[in-house]
C-alpha cells in the first residue's frame, strides 16, 4: 500500500471541511483517515464485516497449572459459539457482524454437520514444558489453512475483518511470545488470564520462565511453533493474508496482538492495515500497544477474548466511514466557517 | 427508584453465571447491572433510543469575543440537522437512534413546515455581560416545555434517552455553571470550545470571570437563568423529567454535564439514572466527571456536542443489555466452571 501525499492531503481536506470544528471528532477523524488510506479512496466503505474465531487446545492445559478452567472448556465454548450463546455471538448480532468459527486444533472431534470450519491440525498442541508445541509441517499447514479461510471470506465481499480466539491456556502462549518479541522478563508478560489470583500468577510466571529458558528460540517460526498454539499460528497466517489482501484488520486483545507481534516481523508494514479495537485488562496488552505505539479505540476493561473487543469497536468504524461519506461540508450546508481569532 | 438488596444480588448472580470468566466483560457488566437496576428487572430492554437536541442562541455570541464561529451558525446548524447533514444525524442513523430537534431559542424564525419541535422561548438570550440571560418566567417556561417534550417521547415508547445541544457560545454558559456548582476558579472551567487558541482562551477566562463577579448568584435558579442559555435550561428540565420517568439517561459532553450539575441539586439521586457516554476533549468535562465520581464509556477526544458522544455510546448499552438477556449460562451451555486454584 503506497498512498500519495496528494491523496492524503485531499482526504484530510475532506475531513476538515465537514460541518464541525476542526478536529472535533477526535479519534474518529484519525480512524476515517486511516480507513480512507487503506482503501485509497475518500469514500471508503465497510463491507460485510466479519469476525473469525480460531479455537485450539494447548498441551500445557492438561496440567491445570496455568489455567483456572479445565481444557474441556475450549470445546464446550466452541459448542456455545455454534449455538449462539457466547458473548461474541451476542455482540456480533448486536452490531451486524458475520461470525465464523474455525477448529484450528481443538482436542475434540466435532460432528461434521456443525457450522464450524474444519481446519484441525491436531487434537491440541504438545506440552512445551517437554517439547515444541508443534512440528514445522503443522506450523506451515496452519498458516496455509488460515490464509485460505481469510481469502474465502475476502472473496465473499468482506473488506473489514477482526479475529478472535478460544483456547484454554492461550494467554500462556501469548505471554511467551510477548517475552520473545518484546524482550521483556516474564513477570511483565504474565497476567491473570481467565482469572488467576496472585499465587496462581506467580506460579504461571515460574513455569513459563522455565519453558522460555528450556527452548532457545531464535526466530518467528521457532517462537510460534514452539510456544503455539494452533489458533495463534492461524491468527498469524490470517493477519498476514488479510494485510496482503489490503483489508482493514480490527485487532482485538492480548492473544491476537501477540500474533500481530509475530506477523509484524514478517510484514513490517502490516500496522498500516490495522485498527486497534481496545485495551484489554490483561496487563501485558497495554505494554504491547505501547510497544506498537498505537492507541486503541475502546478501554472497557474487557479480558474475554473471542474477538469481543473487535466486535464492540466495529460500530465506531462504521460511524467514522459514514461521517466521511454522509456529513455535509460547510459549503454544501451553507454553514459559516470560523472567523479570525487571536 | 429503590432497589432491594435481594434484587441486586440476583442480578449480579445472573451476570456472573454467563459463560465468561468472572468480570471479564469489564465496564459492560457494570453497565448491564446499572440498566437492570434502573428498570428493576434482570431482563432490561433498550426501547426506541432517542436523542433530543436543544438549540438556542446566546446574547454574548454577538460580541464575537468568546466564540470563533459567528452566532448565525446555530441556526445554520439547525438546518443542517433537519437536512440530515450533521455528525449527529450520521451517528444516529448508523446506530438506529431516533433524533428530535428542538428550537429552544434560536435567533432565527424557522419555517413552520420543518421537522423541528418549536419550543422557542425567545430569539436568543440576553447578554449576561450586562443583564441576566433570561427572566424567571422564561426559565420556568423552558423547564415546562422541555419536560413536556421528554414526556411525549416517553409516551411514544422510549426508555433510553440522550441529549445534545447546539448553541454558539454555550461552552461559556457551561463554564460559568461549572464555576458556580464546582466552586472552581474560571481558569479551571474554560477550554477551547469550538476551537479557541491560547490567546482566545485567556480572553474568554477574563470575560467570564467578570461576568461571574458581576452577578452574585446564590442558587440553581439564579445560576441557570443568569448564565443561560435556553437550551441549557431545557436540558436541565429534560434531565429532571427523564429521571422522574425512570428512563436511562445517556449523558453526553461538557454542556449536557453542566446541566446535570444543576439537575443534581434538584434531584440528588439523578445519577442513578445516568450513564456517561464519553470523556470530552473540552478540558472542564474531565473535572466534572471526577466531581461526579463517574467513569465514562468512551474516550475518543470528541468535542463537538450535538449529542454525538451519546449516539456513539448507545451500541454499548445495547451490547450490555443483550449479553444479559441472550448469553448462555455455564449451566445452560454445559460449560465447566472455574476449578479451585491457589
Amino acid at each position: 500500500m503506497r498512498i500519495s501525499t496528494e491523496f492524503k492531503t485531499a482526504l484530510q481536506h475532506k475531513i476538515d471541511l465537514k460541518t464541525k470544528p476542526l478536529g472535533a471528532l477526535g479519534d474518529l477523524e484519525s480512524l476515517a483517515f486511516k480507513i480512507g488510506c487503506i482503501q485509497n479512496t475518500k469514500s471508503p466503505q465497510i463491507t460485510k464485516p466479519t469476525i473469525v474465531i480460531f479455537a485450539g487446545d494447548h498441551g500445557i492445559a492438561k496440567m491445570g497449572e496455568v489455567n483456572p478452567f479445565p481444557q474441556e472448556v475450549t470445546s464446550q465454548m466452541v459448542y456455545n459459539f455454534v449455538n449462539g450463546g457466547a458473548a461474541i455471538n451476542v455482540f456480533s448480532k448486536t452490531n451486524d457482524i458475520n461470525l465464523k468459527i474455525v477448529d484450528a486444533g481443538v482436542n475434540h472431534q466435532f460432528e461434521s454437520d456443525l457450522e464450524i470450519v474444519d481446519a484441525k491440525i491436531d487434537f491440541g498442541t504438545k506440552n512445551y514444558q517437554f517439547e515444541p508445541a508443534m512440528t514445522e509441517a503443522q506450523y506451515e499447514e496452519a498458516i496455509q489453512k488460515s490464509g485460505e479461510i481469510v481469502h474465502q471470506i475476502y472473496n465473499e465481499g468482506c473488506n473489514t475483518i477482526g479475529f478472535g480466539e478460544m483456547g484454554i491456556s492461550n494467554t500462556s502462549s501469548a505471554s511467551l511470545l510477548m517475552a520473545y518479541f518484546l524482550k521483556l522478563p516474564m513477570e511483565a508478560c504474565v497476567g491473570s488470564g481467565t482469572g488467576l489470583k496472585e499465587g496462581g500468577i506467580n506460579k504461571k510466571v515460574k513455569i513459563l520462565s522455565e519453558v522460555f529458558e528450556k527452548h532457545n528460540v531464535n526466530n518467528t517460526l521457532e517462537a510460534l511453533s514452539t510456544f503455539g498454539g494452533f489458533e495463534i499460528v492461524m491468527l498469524y497466517g490470517a493477519l498476514l493474508k488479510a494485510a496482503e489482501l489490503n483489508m482493514t484488520i480490527v485487532i482485538d486483545g492480548f492473544i491476537v496482538t501477540s500474533a500481530l507481534l509475530a506477523a509484524k516481523t514478517s510484514n513490517t508494514t502490516i500496522l498500516e492495515n490495522c485498527v486497534f479495537a481496545h485495551n484489554s485488562n490483561e496487563q501485558g496488552h497495554k505494554k504491547m500497544l505501547e510497544y506498537l505505539d498505537v492507541k486503541p479505540l475502546l478501554s472497557l476493561g474487557l479480558r474475554l477474548g473471542e474477538g469481543t473487543g473487535a466486535a464492540l469497536a466495529i460500530p465506531l468504524l462504521k460511524a467514522a466511514v459514514n461521517f466521511l461519506n454522509d456529513m455535509a461540508s460547510f459549503e454544501s450546508a451553507g454553514v459559516s466557517g470560523e472567523t479570525e481569532q487571536g
